[in-house]
């Protein structure tokens, strides 16, 4: 680790707690620093448009030839321009994507008419430079919203890709698509398969307040394996339901959400539907969204600590998932982990008011394994043993409703002054 | 106002910006620190348990003769043991109650058989001391949730009213209930009647983040009129809708919640149902739990603004509640709030995510009478007058969704530090 660029941003925060599946390869920290990224026949390229001012704002993700695409979107109803453009191209060339553009510092959202020309004008341009057709790219865009987007900065820092000027490393394009995140958010994997390694890695932006707010988020994927359109877009609903959507409230998303993946085939055979390449392949997947979606939480403005929340024996997996999100998006809840408060009883009164059904005096809550609350309101917990386990950066809180198997996780961060300090002013 | 004690601690935050209707006369700052508060035939008493160490924490509000009641109580789950003893209390005696007792600093909430136990010893003791059967109290509790209640110490304190001792004001009365209340919320009215005057007055305890996790919020009124049971409970159930129902979410509400009325009929003729004067007797209640309930948003921790979201043009009245309780409960709205940053980008999000159908290109947004937005997301304001509007202490936010007649009105504060700080480590 010694030998890591100075400038290397990335320190503890993308260190790996994961339990990466056994067939799969996580670049190291050095990796990271020193290897080639991207997979085979993609490459990457950022550059400034002056939307912010103090780094690159613009990337693009090109895939050298065309690419199986599949996305999911934002479902808030006033959805930004982007997400409409890219929502038509994907409906005309789910298999023939060639780039992913992406600004930052400005959503293009609440922009109307004026919107949509400016989303399909940055497509254009960008498969103008690529060589590619207008709908074979996919359009994102990230930062404030009702704000014109400035198409002409775009448009001329876009020519810097002309050519195939494109080497930026994954640590690069995920700083150019950064708002309020802290620390950029990147990995790649080495996947084992039957005929031998393909890649896939991913980068993701993110760091609003989870819960109840998402702020944009965006995550980009790509790999050099082949999958046929059905298979990678049931793979990536699936991953994504238990990924991103664990730190996101159904529903309760922003105007630009966005995830999405490209698959370019440079690699061994197709990968067909109900194989163990399949199996093998999805578990990688699902394991790279959701150590990206615990990077957005971890990055979670002003937070200093993940949690999970994690709900078992509630009556079914929709009523768990009601008491793991009010639970997680609790803010009286989430100022409590920040005070390293053992403060069960708002844990308990959130999970009352979830509209799920249960007993309150069945119900038993554990800090990591630490119990402490047992059922018939038994606590007696030593509090130094509970400072020990909420002291913690990352750490798991168990609610166990002691009625039936439903279970289910959502991921949170404590509540902090500094999320006050970031969003107080954001816009100015 | 010169005259007014030094310590009377309600200074502009009391004042009167509400628009009380033209037959009732409220009190003064003046009045309220010098006249006699309480209604005919009712009086309070406030003792110490040592529950709360730096001040009263136990008050009694008793009526010389049998009360008739209504009250409302939280939807939680989990609803404290006082709630399931006052609940039983009511069915039984609800046109014979003769007093309220409530303790602030300990909940007795997630405390069980042992809780039941306690409160129903709380009431009996109270009963003891007043010359009154125990299922004659209406018992009540706020403060910390899972421990159990110091029950000794409360009857003892008890003690302090036997024999008559009840001389508070309504202001000690207040003072009592407070948790983290900043300040003591109290008010009374004299109301004109067909013949004569009667008075209505109030408490309330509430400071907590009132979207989308209130606190325990208490509330309890009395009045000298004379009303029958199905007619009180009525009209406090719909001025409860109008009023603590527009700070607090449905369901979102606390192990503890409570809002009680008692009518002792000390003066003048029975008030019938569909006459004149219950018409402004309701009203009359109506502006008052609405000025109480502004008092407590007013009051939520660390809150600097008092924001009215109104929301009108909506499909359905349900349309309008869910975006007017998702913008005021949105963080990230209440933090731009705080900073005095005209987001409007962030309201519309909110509103998008509600749930709710509309148009977003119909929107408008109103700041007080300045348009942020126009439909077609137009949006041309002066900064510097908007920033006039959001420097206010107290303002409205008027959001149109151009579709139908539905509209609502949530009230709702700003997200600031102070929060964090009070909320971090309330329970050590």
């Amino acid at each position: 680790m010694n030998t890591l660029p100075k400038d290397f941003p990335v320190t503890d925060k993308l260190a790996n707690r994961t339990q990466w599946p056994e067939h799969t390869i996580p670049f190291s920290l050095q990796d990271l620093a020193e290897k080639r990224f991207w997979p085979e026949g993609f490459r990457a390229g950022i550059a400034s448009a002056g939307i912010k001012t103090d780094k690159p704002d613009l990337m693009v993700i090109v895939s050298d030839k065309p690419s199986t695409a599949a996305a999911v979107f934002t479902r808030n109803l006033c959805s930004a321009a982007p997400v409409s453009v890219s929502k038509k191209h994907l409906e005309r060339s789910a298999s023939s994507i060639r780039a992913i553009v992406c600004n930052s510092g400005n959503a293009n959202a609440a922009t109307g008419n004026r919107g949509l020309e400016d989303a399909k004008s940055m497509a254009d341009k960008t498969a103008g430079v690529l060589g590619a057709a207008p709908h074979e790219v996919l359009v994102s865009s990230t930062g404030v919203i009702g704000v014109p987007l400035p198409v002409d900065r775009i448009s001329n820092a876009l020519d810097a890709f002309s050519g195939g000027k494109l080497e930026s490393s994954g640590k690069e394009a995920a700083e150019a698509i950064m708002t309020t995140d802290t620390f950029p958010k990147f990995q790649a994997l080495d996947v084992s398969l039957s005929f031998g390694k393909v890649r896939l890695c991913g980068i993701a932006k993110g760091a609003g307040m989870i819960c109840p707010d998402m702020a944009t988020m965006l995550a980009f994927l790509v790999t050099d394996a082949k999958i046929g359109q059905p298979l990678l877009r049931e793979m990536l609903q699936k991953a994504n339901r238990k990924s991103f959507n664990t730190i996101t409230v159904d529903g309760d998303t922003s105007t630009n959400d966005m995830a999405a993946i490209l698959s370019n085939g440079s690699i061994g055979e197709e990968i067909a539907p109900e194989t163990k390449d399949a199996e093998l392949f999805y578990s990688a997947l699902e394991s790279l969204m959701t150590f990206l979606a615990r990077l957005i939480v971890k990055d979670g403005e002003g937070a200093t600590k993940l949690v999970a929340i994690h709900v078992e024996g509630a009556e079914s997996v929709s009523d768990a998932q009601k008491v793991a999100r009010t639970v997680a998006g609790s803010s009286l809840v989430k100022t409590a982990l920040h005070g390293e408060d053992a403060n069960w009883g708002r844990i308990l009164a959130a999970a009352g008011r979830s509209g799920a059904v249960f007993n309150p005096e069945t119900v038993s809550i554990k800090f990591n394994d630490l119990i402490i609350l047992e059922p018939g309101y038994v606590s007696d917990f030593s509090e130094e043993a509970a400072k020990r386990v909420l002291s913690l950066s990352e750490y798991s809180i168990t609610v166990s409703l002691g009625k039936g198997n439903g279970a289910a996780t959502v991921h949170t961060c404590d509540l902090s002054k500094e999320y006050i300090d970031i969003n107080g002013s954001y816009r100015t």
